[in-house]
């Protein structure tokens, strides 16, 4: 189960957005499964992409079509990922576009198409056309909770929010929905994230503001290691808010969109690692006073990954010495291991290159026993910063990936 | 429980080489857990050592003692694995060595030390010290088998096999045993392993046999990527055999002895992962037509270390898909997904970017349901080849790695 998650409440319509919902049949017996997202003409769009070298089908699609055109329809379906399926898959995406564009009065490259489920399956384009119709009649300004119900995979529950920011006296809304739960190592997007705001912004700036916002959040959260085929992540943006367009990124303008837009993405990102799949307790990673980002993050991933530090996690044990091992192994040159302190929240667990004197086990059981908890490490070799967020090893993580497809 | 394993039978003597095993109480109840090898004047030692920065205090011990003499003895204690503890780890290993050294009537530097168990708990130096007197009286050249059994921690069953090959007339014995069943992703060497020969070899042609052997075997498995404190594999050879001095890498002799010994090797890492802590099933990966053997590797261990993979196989599930993202986030640059072929041993699953036209669920379920299987990986760029085994990830490999401690 989640962790201090509820169903998102109040997510705010943003003007230009209409989303429609219907159930396709695509994989899941009675639930929605195929979503519409129509989005006003006028508007701008920024999208990062999974760097998975077998992209899915869409993903390619998606970066043609976003090279020709400014989209008019999102649409995304749950339970295929139409990943691995070469020529086939390409065709199956395009032809879910042709059918969008035909009934929304648009062109075929004013379509995104999204998948995410199971890889390697043959897709149901009939099926999937076949919904449409259902989800055009659905769409309203009103529908984001529906849609983030309907994206959902082995997520146990939805995720969104929304934010708002006064710009020049203009009240800017930014409203934005992810899924995801496993399959989790997101590089350079998660699973799949949309973001809309009404803000009249550049197509420079809302690009930079993506790729700024998803760095630090959607990018520093791991589940697995896994990257997955089909990550994506859209930052749409109406310009009907009234607000003059910004267009300079160092503006306060800017920095004001861009601080309510890293809001949305980080609740968005942490909403992920909290439904980790089997999820019973979080881990965030601080890697302190190393001489690169690189070095903090391998150390931080290295932790994050460690089998044996998330079955500890798991076990609510303070079992601190398979912290240390991975610490040790992940591969920073001239590691001096004398200078490296770790903490588990307020308690120095590790000093001198051992066990802190004062450290007590069950100090440390309190602390691990916790449903989240921070471990910083300081590597004492420079003043760079990172920070990433994991989940635990759990029975339910490999009941749910070992029974997954059955 | 292991996978094809049982108990070594008919492990042969080396003549120089004398084995004592006691139960000195260092964690476990009732069972032996301190092992003392006796090493016979005139014998040549080579020996690997982990690669993580946070080396345990034994093996900074058995570095600065092989750095000033031959060994006589190695002391072993299995429950703890004296790593984490900064100055008083080190002084915990040498007084254990100074001990050894009083009893056998040898230089304390002729002591080698190792330890494994629990990482980062107080080390019980009096107690070990207080077993040395028993495992003393139980030396004998017919204890091969006990000390395999006293070593190991959480392994299910021992590990050990004797190799025999004819030099110039003579016959050269190699007795190997080892442990290790989780933390296990060797770098230079596995959690602990001990080779002795009778064979005469000099010390250039021992250490680059030891090195070639490790590279071939050792480093070649992974159970969860967590390299430990700890590793350590030592090659004793007592040079009583008779041969001829081998002193030439390129000799017959050479070849005949590494031949033998890579067998010996080979067959202690194949059993480590057969008893992989919760194993169920074992997967080899084969990474063909590579251009390098480091970006084959790369592949390899991202397929190996992938939870989802993992736990894939451990549900019998020819998922592929998870295959094929993880060899797309494997970082392999300018990878050319359409020229990739993946079989599951003889069953081609992907082929041009997606799958392959001939694949059908029945026949990669009769493959993924096999105690083991190989997995292939084609990658269309060169001819180097490499090759990963390990294990599956299961409810046990969670329930044995949460309950380590308690």
């Amino acid at each position: 189960m989640a962790i201090g998650l509820t169903t998102p409440k109040n997510l705010l319509a943003i003007d230009g957005i209409r989303l429609g919902v219907a159930a396709a049949g695509i994989r899941y017996p009675d639930r929605n499964d195929l979503t519409l997202i129509e989005i006003a003409e006028g508007a701008r769009c920024a999208a990062v992409f999974t760097k998975n070298a077998f992209c899915a089908a869409p993903v390619v699609v998606c970066r043609e079509h976003l090279a020709k055109a400014a989209p008019r329809f999102l649409v995304i379906n749950s339970g295929n990922a139409n990943a691995g399926l070469g020529k086939d898959g390409l065709l199956a995406s395009r032809d879910c576009c042709a059918a969008t564009a035909e009934l929304g009065g648009c062109l075929s490259e004013q379509v995104l198409p999204f998948s995410t489920g199971v890889i390697g399956e043959n897709f149901p384009t009939q099926t999937l056309i076949d919904g449409l119709p259902a989800a055009q009649s659905n769409l309203d300004a009103n529908n984001w909770l529906a849609a983030a119900e309907a994206i959902m995979t082995t997520d146990t529950i939805a995720k969104g929010i929304s934010e708002q920011v006064s710009i020049d006296g203009h009240v800017i809304t930014i409203t934005g929905i992810a899924k995801g739960s496993g399959m989790i190592r997101p590089d350079m997007a998660t699973m799949l994230a949309y973001i809309a705001t009404d803000a009249n912004v550049n197509q420079d700036v809302l690009d930079e503001c993506l790729h700024q916002a998803v760095d630090d959040s959607f990018n520093r959260i791991t589940v697995d290691g896994d990257t997955s085929t089909n990550d994506a992540c859209v930052l749409i943006a109406t310009a009907k808010a009234g607000n003059d367009c910004i267009s300079d990124i160092h503006s306060a303008q800017a920095k004001d969109f861009f601080a309510a837009l890293a809001r949305v993405s980080q609740h968005l990102s942490e909403s992920i690692i909290r439904d980790a799949e089997g999820v019973t307790r979080l881990m965030s990673i601080v890697v302190e006073q190393g001489e690169t980002a690189a070095e903090c993050d391998a150390v931080a991933f290295t932790v994050a990954h460690s089998p044996l530090v998330k079955t500890a996690l798991f076990a609510g044990d303070p079992n601190w010495g398979r912290i240390l091992a991975a610490v040790g192994r992940a591969g920073v040159l001239e590691l001096d291991v004398d200078k490296i302190q770790i903490y588990l929240d307020d308690v120095c667990i590790v000093q001198n290159g051992g066990r802190a004197a004062t450290y007590t086990e069950k100090a440390g059981q309190a602390i691990m026993q916790q449903a989240s908890l921070t471990v910083t490490i300081k590597l004492g070799r420079g003043d760079v910063t990172t920070r990433v967020q994991t989940s635990d090893l759990s029975y339910d993580y490999v009941k749910i990936n070992a029974e997954y497809r059955s």
